[in-house]
């Protein structure tokens, strides 16, 4: 096997994986397959857990993860061979750094839950390692370009978050020690320190509101009122200002793209 | 009868029934008409399900829907004929594209269910056939020039509302599991298996709250607080970006028209 | 008495009265001195509806209502000579519409809840006489200036607000009538017919969520689920375009007031 | 010592305490450990609460507590003596001005729990206490300059601050009283006076929605459901205004940042 040969192999292997190497619009062919593997390996990790349909099918799913497992291999050692073809991974240096970098920490993700759960019958290891597998999803967003857009456009409003998430932050404390104050002694179970009526806290100031653990004191309630007033634009503000750098993100992506088009 | 007579007949008919045909400002006195019988229709099928109003007077629901049948049947005929004015539908072949436009076939839903119903005792089937018949209020939309505007915007706006829907799913399913794997154990009935965990999932993220169902341990709870935090922002943003756009679409309309009137 | 002194008299009441036509900034004190007593008075109002409250002080309580009405009496007496000087209600046709105007019912509405009371002992009339009396709170709008603001704010966007508000309540009739079908067997007594779902409904859709009617069926949790992401950004878009149109209002307003000043 | 080495000490004091006078970017040393002391002490606080931690390690608790009143009592006599600096708070008045500003009020507060703590043994006192110890929190505020263009943002917003809030006010008032209206036979025990269904109403119009005190009426549930649908714009505007008012505040400062940056 001549090295022309086995470099041009390497090109269409990076060019097919790789999504910024793809000269189309879209995806290349192997990716629109992985994506779809991906997400049938995620449809397949869910179904698992129902354990109605797992005793109905247990050598199904076994042969179903395999197949999964066998074809993320094949394309982590894929990936692991193209990416001598980006300059920033070159040589041998570059392929150890390449295996430590985030994406290809999470492909590695997607394979080890079949190996471990081969020889594991430990039950809370197994549903992290089912969580694992859902994490899988992850591995789309490598195929989009929107990250860089996002992650710069939160950069952006780091003060406006720190802060906003600070204030948010201080009256689920000032909430929970105010309830605490009012509820401990009529119910110790649920508001008898801080850290217990934190799960009131969040959940009002969310205004989720359960309604599991409520309030029963006239002064408690007089409390939970005032802090679900003053606390939801506080905890909303966090979620509103994100909100806002994401439709920023956007659009000016959209502004450049469409100046890009003559 | 002479050609010219029919063809007045068919202009007139089609004068009143497409609201972009009618010169004036508004809708026809023919649409008008129309759109009450829509709502009352709407409003006899909504008091029918209720079982005490039904028993009460069988007679005079069974005639009321009776008169709603023939009226839009009547309709269904008339537009017909008039499409014929429309080029886009002209001859026997526009007829037929016509019969299996949207719009039309919205308006044979509106004329089926009393038919289907008449030989029928199937418990569900017949609340199938009631939630048809409030299906007619659909038909509403036909009267509004606002889908064109609205669809646009929607269309506009499709990688964010693609990117942040995506994201809201994956929160939907990472909160899944987690609370799967903190209260399998302890509530094998609502969190025994990731799809399980959706319906508390999907009332968290929402922040609906109902609290039927809520985690009770530790992990659980934790894991409650932080998806319920994380993944508010999540949820509200497509429907953020949804109504900032359906708002950019209004005030271009707006200003379009107003730069229209001299 | 003549007449100059009695119109004098007329022009200081009208002054004093009608926020308009006082010359300086803010209120006249006579205003002040009445908004103070409208808060007052509903305070009054409230405490009152405390049976242990009202228990303890029976007197008290008719001798502040008889005091409040007395001075609201002499508050209406005034307004309906000092509208002489107003030119759109001169006259005794003029004092005739005024009567009939929406802040003179208003403030008859003040007055009549007392002598009503009197001579009733219908417990639930004396609750509606105590919401008239707390309504008098309504009467402090006549001291700001925002209403015209708002009221074309809200003219301006109406037709944004009536087709959001129309799909708000088709996505309620739909989220009803789908819970219908799924759950009428199962609970007949909160799903049964379309209208009881609605209760069901409106709190999913609101996301209050009280949690006193939730769907147990898997079909009917599928649907509800769907409901509460479709529907949640359809309810918040009326109140968001609302939430738009009244920011727009006050910054107008400022604009205009800044330009003013020089 | 000589004077100069004593306001060589004084000016030292001020560079490492007051964040305005610090020459570098960011924090200065010395409210960087302060900083972090807070949010121990903080944490401390929350931990403490807890009885089962608080009965493992009381003499833990007690020491730390001792340590973070003495390293703060150290802060506040330094800032004392520091803040003979600021012209402001120049001599002895200034002194006695300053020991009575916010902040140092604020400062005082550190350290006081923990000398009335120890002569205590109140239930109640001892939680209020607790809670001024996580005050301390707060402290942290001064060590950020946003509060003035915050304070400012508000006050330019204060009109339609004060109008929503006054909207929204009424809408508790109008849907507390219609809930009396309709369900006081019924549940006197949570909606027999106006007071009384108030926890219901701002549970409902904050759409937390806790589900502990609902309606059980048709009319209850009529008026429950259109105050739902009204209140919820109302109760989310002043929300709204706030965190554009905050949104302004922060791109104000940006941009005068980035512009004062050649």
């Amino acid at each position: 096997m001549d090295t022309s040969k086995r470099s041009g192999f390497r090109r269409a292997c990076y060019r097919q994986l790789e999504p910024s190497a793809w000269p189309g619009n879209g995806l290349s062919p192997v990716n629109k397959v992985i994506c779809l593997l991906i997400v049938a390996a995620s449809v397949v990790a869910i179904a698992e857990t129902e354990t109605s349909l797992h005793g109905f099918a247990v050598t199904a799913f076994f042969v179903l993860e395999l197949f999964f497992t066998l074809v993320f291999t094949t394309e982590y050692v894929l990936r692991l061979i193209a990416v001598g073809e980006n300059p920033k991974y070159a040589g041998f240096g570059g392929r150890i750094r390449y295996v430590f970098s985030f994406w290809a920490i999470l492909d590695l993700l997607a394979i080890l839950p079949f190996i471990v759960s081969l020889g594991s019958y430990n039950t809370v290891l197994l549903r992290v390692l089912r969580l694992v597998r859902i994490l899988r999803l992850a591995r789309l967003g490598r195929l989009t370009k929107a990250w860089d857009a996002l992650s710069e456009a939160v950069w952006l409003r780091r003060l406006e978050l720190t802060i906003t998430t600070g204030a948010a932050g201080f009256a689920l404390l000032m909430s929970s020690s105010l309830l605490y104050i009012a509820e401990a002694s009529t119910q110790p179970e649920t508001f008898g320190s801080i850290p217990r009526a934190f799960w009131w806290s969040v959940a009002t100031l969310t205004t989720v509101g359960y309604g599991d653990v409520t309030p029963v004191t006239s002064l408690g309630r007089v409390f939970a009122g005032m802090t679900a007033i003053a606390g939801i634009g506080l905890v909303a503000m966090p979620a509103g200002i994100l909100a806002a750098a994401f439709t920023d993100a956007f659009q000016r992506r959209a502004r450049n793209t469409s100046e890009e088009d003559p």
